[in-house]
């Protein structure tokens, strides 16, 4: 049905980071300032990557390939409060030779609310500093839902 | 002419935020790790609001109406290094009632390369957490550019 | 045996925090960056007081008392690097109703290695800023060594 | 006289660095939290270095020698708020080819009230990360009171 078709994910992986959040996380109107949110994102990507047996250290150490932020979002719905469990669960919206786009939501664990939700769009460069296409080696690891 | 009324902004104000790179603000890519832009930018709209002659801190404790941010985004250019002078400009792109939207953009001091630009959306919201208008002792403030 | 006695810790329990390096917490040395063993150490106690079925955001929203840090202090022998798991050992090496002192161990977790030490002194204030005792309540879940 | 030389300083050059306070580094107590003494410190004594004439970044590029931190220490006074402005006094304590002392106060600037005040020790390490003499070009900058 091309309803069902509509829904399914081209890349069903979804990874769950859980984090608690830390007194220094939070500012002064008593939840967590919405910077730290993109550091989260950051722990759930490389979750993410690790779980598909990515290793991104040594993609960037051996292989001199760095994968840096070019665009980053996000979105607060409600404040995330110190010694809160955060679910942050990440997955891949697009995947290919130019680029690489993360989505996140975050939740809390005790309710499931839903507090942020967010984006980071990546390329690929070398060791120089240049653009080049983002290594086979990564993509074949991230897995495709094939349809029907 | 309607080129000219195109190319005016609504509102005029950008105010410039220095700020020099600290080691502990870049990563071991060498360059400034994507999260930090979002505390410059908080650092440019904080710069903003105080040369408007607004006391947000006054807001907060003596009006009880806190102005947190709904969303953020930034675009990344160039990477920030350790020991650069950055300079942030802040503009505002929409105020009213409902919302204020901050502009901004990074460039590095030594040659004005644009280094990342970025917008953030604010509501107001009361000590309860509530929506409520955005407070009009704010909005007289902000110069807007009445046009011809 | 006097030696035996020399080596009992008076307060026995270690609480054990793990953590996996973030690439935001590295710096352009490739290696954390000192002030985030600061934040880490605030993990660790944090753990150290739910383990012992303390809540401390209960003890500052309930009881209006709060246990801020008056010193702190760290050493640094080995770098922690991205991607590292890293083992946060905390206890605690004072404890009365003048103050509370922890102590921190972090290591890595693949070969043990000592990568950092420190220690956190705190007091105890009430919502008006005063100092106040420490509360008979926390004292009482921390675990004494009654000795021989 | 023996009282004369009792209070001069060795090293007498005391450099200051103001900071006004960021919404970010506030946390739920209404105050910064502890660890960012640490980030003011390390803008502290680059700018103490950088108005000496060094340039570090030039010292770890050019010459391969990283200065990190092996132990650094903080006592709390009372907490600076978001907004205000801070000014961070930093000095050298200890100069010579096996390690650097610096030392720092942190003062609000409205009323001069001293609010935290803290060390930090460094020695020399190269590229290899292993230790190494302090360079002489550092040290020979560094503004020593011959006495009388």
């Amino acid at each position: 049905m091309a309803r069902g078709v509509a829904l399914k994910r081209r890349f069903p992986h979804v990874q769950t980071t859980a984090h608690r959040v830390r007194y220094g996380e939070t500012d002064r109107m008593g939840v967590v300032y919405y910077a730290h949110y993109f550091a989260w994102f950051e722990a759930g990507r490389g979750d993410y990557l690790r779980e598909l047996g990515a290793d991104y250290r040594m993609l960037e150490e051996g292989r001199g390939v760095f994968i840096p932020v070019l665009e980053a979002s996000a979105k607060y719905r409600r404040g995330a409060e110190f010694d809160d469990v955060v679910l942050i669960a990440t997955s891949i919206e697009e995947a290919n030779r130019v680029r690489l786009r993360f989505s996140y939501e975050v939740h809390r664990q005790s309710d499931g609310e839903l507090l942020a939700s967010g984006s980071t769009i990546h390329a690929a460069v070398g060791r120089d500093g240049r653009a080049r296409p983002m290594p086979r080696e990564l993509l074949r690891l991230i897995p495709i839902d094939e349809g029907d």
